[in-house]
């Protein structure tokens, strides 16, 4: 916690929430889903309830990085938000580990006032009644490829929880035919929300490997699969999206 | 005209309107723009009262090609919508050339009937009443590099005859800092329209060329630039997109 904002607290008469913060980073476009090329500022909170085989931001979910997640007020948060977009509101994308497990109700009500938006991406294992406070809630739940189980009844109150207040969307990372087939069986169970998948990006073993470059052809084709899959079935609901970042940065972080 | 729609035409007592038609494809995913990656028949009408010097739909354009361009009804051209999409309603993306000066008022509300969607891709030169019941209008005033010059009252009689109706965005094709100037000003007299934003993708002269590989390393650059142009300017409402389809496919027609 730093210096002002613990005083600010004090001011206020009451303890401001804590957030185990991985990164703040931006602007930069958001890569990937919905939301696909609008600026935007990453909160990347530290923390996850999951472990997924093939995670590609381990770094804010392995507890060996647990050293490099820095507890944060919602003001300092908010104020370092602000610092990165020159003051001009702009739309917040919190992503984690899973920012779910986080109190992160106060930075959204503090950044409000400013005119900020925020869009949370989780995996739908925890709901909070601050959803309802989003601007975008996408529900990304985990394919079989992940190694993670669905808890569908989790999943339902995430959604019940945001249906008075934030657009929400499912998003999917498919690598395969079993990953396909989860999404096409979770989109059924919400026909009211929009659909986006995204091809699986391998990520090397190891943290170092996350710096290695991509090869964006290999994503193409995995790109073209994806639509060959969704169009013969005519799923035509469903959008089909690569990561840009990973095509214009390959894995770096902090872009 | 085909002999069944013809008929039907007589039938109901009344001449069908005919469309030039340069092609008719898909199901794909739409590559660029406010649909990124939502699936989508396109229909490509031949003709166009503007002549970009980088064009990249020059069979759609160029009267050399006039002789391709099939008169269709609109009851032939729902009918091999139908046929791409297996009967089961998409949004159909109507582009050209410049489909404005196209009669596709009856190819809309037939195809509303069945359930499809449309959205329309046009420099904004020429405004129709049917642009009311479009459920997309995408307006892409072409920027300095194009050689065109825009008639700003023309533009705004197009987003006056949509105000009604579709949802209406503004999408600019940036080459260079002429055309980047072009785009911010444009966005600003038009404040409540969503904006996209697309690098450029030089076309090398001639029909053959169109099918020439293009450098994916070298868009990824440009979308670089174009971000952190964006960025640098705090522009935080305007979309940043590559062309998919250009990615995935090179500049390949029919995909």
């Amino acid at each position: 916690m730093n210096a002002p904002s613990a005083i600010s607290a004090r001011i206020r008469g009451a303890a401001e929430a804590v957030v185990r913060v991985s990164e703040i980073f931006g602007p930069t476009i958001q890569g990937e889903g919905a939301l696909i090329g609008l600026p935007t500022v990453f909160v990347r909170t530290g923390g996850c309830d999951y472990r997924c085989s093939w995670c590609d931001s381990l770094h804010a979910v392995d507890s060996r990085y647990r050293a490099d997640w820095k507890p944060m007020t919602s003001g300092a948060i908010l104020d370092e938000v602000r610092r990165l977009s020159g003051d001009r509101p702009l739309t917040v994308t919190i992503s984690g580990g899973n920012p779910a497990i986080q109190p992160l109700g106060d930075l959204i009500r503090q950044g409000h006032e400013r005119g900020y938006r925020f869009a949370l991406e989780t995996q739908g294992s925890v709901s909070q009644d601050w959803f309802a406070e989003l601007d975008m809630l996408v529900l990304s739940p985990k394919p079989p490829s992940s190694g993670m189980v669905t808890d569908w009844q989790a999943l339902a109150n995430c959604v019940a929880e945001a249906s008075a207040g934030p657009r929400t969307v499912l998003k999917f990372v498919v690598f395969d035919e079993a990953d396909y087939a989860f999404a096409r069986d979770a989109a059924s169970r919400f026909p009211a929300l929009a659909v986006y998948l995204q091809p699986g990006n391998p990520i090397p073993e190891g943290a170092e490997a996350e710096h290695e470059a991509v090869d964006p052809d290999a994503l193409m084709r995995r790109m073209e699969w994806l639509i060959d899959r969704v169009t013969a079935d005519r799923w035509f609901e469903a959008h089909v999206l690569p990561q840009l970042h990973v095509l214009i940065w390959g894995n770096r972080r902090g872009v």
